[in-house]
């Protein structure tokens, strides 16, 4: 059971006392998604945009063909050079090499895609014209535009494309390029300095904290963000403050240091270099993570412990990101409803992310919160987020699981 | 209409004929599936593991913790020296720097998760134990073993942490990481060689095979592909012997020049440089695609035009490469079942790919097949697969629609 409590700044020392009480989730929530975001825009490659969101509308540029193009192979000709052609008296046109004009009474072969030569305007395929010599035999008449892809048929000059609400997918990319287009606006990534405050001592084991930057990078990966390591330093105060520095990342992240031990000192070192907005918030886990802001970059503080870590970010830190990303604050994962095939057991007064695997389809716990960890997010297919208010779900409750990958 | 055959071979010469017959994509697919793969591994970082399979099953190296940790901040002490501590009658310990090993009688300040020394087998609470001066007070006296993570509780050494069915996700890395590795075996990304061979004239607009490579690189990515592109030459043969030289990649991709035209000639340099197997596949868009080998490499021919490319990739060629990477050959969109809001309509002999939006959970088709192309995957939020004994489905039909990004 745990008292949250109107956020009244997270400036108190919390080290070697515990938290005395804890901000809300949405409290937290709501202080991130408050803040101002400058989205930066900037023009990429169309090469390179597939994942990335358009900064705005895409607009056709042009006509899709932009010229007239053969819609199948065979031969284009000027439609009126096949007036009267039948199988018993077939027109014969000269075969002439490809040139940027067509002459009168002349076929000039031609491939599905290509772009018509001036003067032709219908295509005649192989099965109505063939090929003898230096002459084509044409053997039916065709109408003006029969066999031909007119400017504009695919897309017309103008016409709206996509919207700036979802990333680029490979489709969208080859669109672009078959438009003539080679750059796009999408939004900026996010720049994101990263600070791992490892515990001081950890003896010869690898810290935690370390296992906590690897896995944050590969979410801020998925999100879309440039990220850049800032090294810690003897004093945590310096390495923040240079993280902080001009020209200011979108998003400060440090990992670690955030508890109530004695080396616990990345609140403090923030509270000092800015302002300390949240500290400990009602989540299980991730709890000791902290809100706040150093000049114009907001802070978030993630707890060095792995999977703590990874859902401070999740529900906390990475709004912003998928905000400053051009993309929706919300969790990304897809969701599934299913069945508890055991109880789902979470503490009052905190939202708790419960890890789960998913058999014949059930939504079955694997180890909780606080026994098991980062092993048994390993094991887990998702997790279902449990609200405060809540004690669990039953067995058979119906629960939505967010899965992972 | 079209007739299926059993696979006869691709040696037909079809420009300026035609496809007489197509072979079906089931008999597509399963001589792709019959090729023996060579699943080559390779180690790499930890800290690059994130979206790789696992070549073999993962097992925890050693137990987590690897030593035994303070499960919570405050004073790591000998239990035995809490003997008898009450409120009433605390017992002193002499406050000791961190040292490799805690000396009898004494008490040093640990964080969660950072090792013990030598010698200390508990850690107190701040609740129950205050410093002052040099002395730490404990209030209560603690068994051994109390706030202490014991070495292997969240992971056993030996313990089977994933297996390689699917890909690794930000915990997994993190878990290993967390237990001290460094290096991780992974299947090797595909290598494939790739050649866009564009029509010979399309006019001053962009090629369409050129938007097909694009789109191309952007699936291979996702499919997780090492790509090396190879310049096309004005004889297309040159440049798939190059393309196929040793070392022999995992797989040849030839984007366009597959049809019926005049210069359509990607099969018959399969066929003069080693195999062609399959040319024309009862599939739409994609139906001009082929399959053969050169050497050791095994080929596939993919149409020009960028969404009869996609189709011919997703449905055939990317089955081989994502079984050369590890991973299931089958379409690895996510799935949705939905109603159709208006006929679906498929041509009887092929394999149909039909673009849908989602509107208002409804499946909605966007153009067809022929008309609208590109544009209408752009528009799409997937696609539904009609098969070659349907025309199609009628409004209210359950579909299952594969959606795209």
């Amino acid at each position: 059971m745990c008292s949250t409590r109107s956020r009244s700044g997270g400036s108190r020392d919390v080290r070697l006392q515990g938290f005395p009480d804890r901000t809300s989730l949405e409290e937290a929530q709501r202080w991130l998604d408050d803040l101002p975001v400058n989205r930066d825009e900037e023009e990429i490659g169309v090469d390179a945009c597939v994942g990335r969101l358009a900064a705005a509308p895409v607009d056709a540029p042009s006509d899709l063909p932009p010229v007239a193009r053969a819609a199948e192979d065979g031969y284009a000709i000027r439609a009126e050079d096949s007036l009267g052609a039948s199988a018993y008296g077939p027109q014969l046109l000269v075969l002439a090499p490809p040139a940027a004009t067509l002459a009168q009474g002349s076929a000039v072969l031609v491939a599905a895609g290509e772009a018509l030569p001036e003067g032709a305007d219908a295509v005649v395929p192989f099965e109505a014209a063939q090929a003898s010599g230096t002459e084509v035999e044409v053997t039916s008449a065709v109408a003006v535009g029969t066999g031909v892809d007119q400017p504009g048929r695919l897309v017309r000059a103008g016409t709206r494309l996509f919207g700036p609400a979802r990333p680029l997918r490979p489709q969208d990319a080859a669109l672009l390029a078959a438009l003539g287009m080679q750059q796009v606006r999408v939004a900026r990534r996010p720049r994101v300095r990263l600070v791992v405050a490892g515990p001081k001592r950890c003896g010869a084991s690898p810290s935690p904290a370390d296992a906590s930057g690897l896995l944050l990078r590969a979410l801020l990966g998925r999100d879309g963000c440039a990220v850049d390591a800032v090294p810690t330093r003897a004093d945590l105060r310096d390495a923040v403050l240079e993280a902080a520095a001009e020209p200011a990342p979108d998003l400060l992240l440090v990992v670690g240091r955030t508890g109530t031990g004695a080396d616990d000192e990345a609140p403090l070192a923030v509270a000092r270099a800015g302002e300390l907005a949240v500290h400990g918030i009602a989540l299980r886990p991730g709890g000791t993570a902290g809100l706040g802001r150093i000049g114009a970059a907001p802070v978030a503080l993630l707890p060095g412990d792995p999977l703590a870590c990874m859902f401070a970010y999740e529900l906390v830190a990475g709004r912003l990101v998928r905000r400053l990303a051009g993309g929706d604050p919300g969790l990304p994962h897809a969701v599934l409803e299913a069945e508890a095939s055991r109880k789902i057991v979470s503490t009052v007064g905190f939202v708790e992310a419960c890890q789960v695997r998913l058999v014949d389809g059930r939504a079955e716990p694997v180890g909780s919160a606080e026994a098991g960890g980062l092993a048994s997010a390993a094991r887990a297919d998702g997790f279902v987020l449990v609200p405060a208010g809540s004690e669990g779900y039953a067995p058979g409750s119906r629960v939505t699981v967010r899965l992972y990958g």
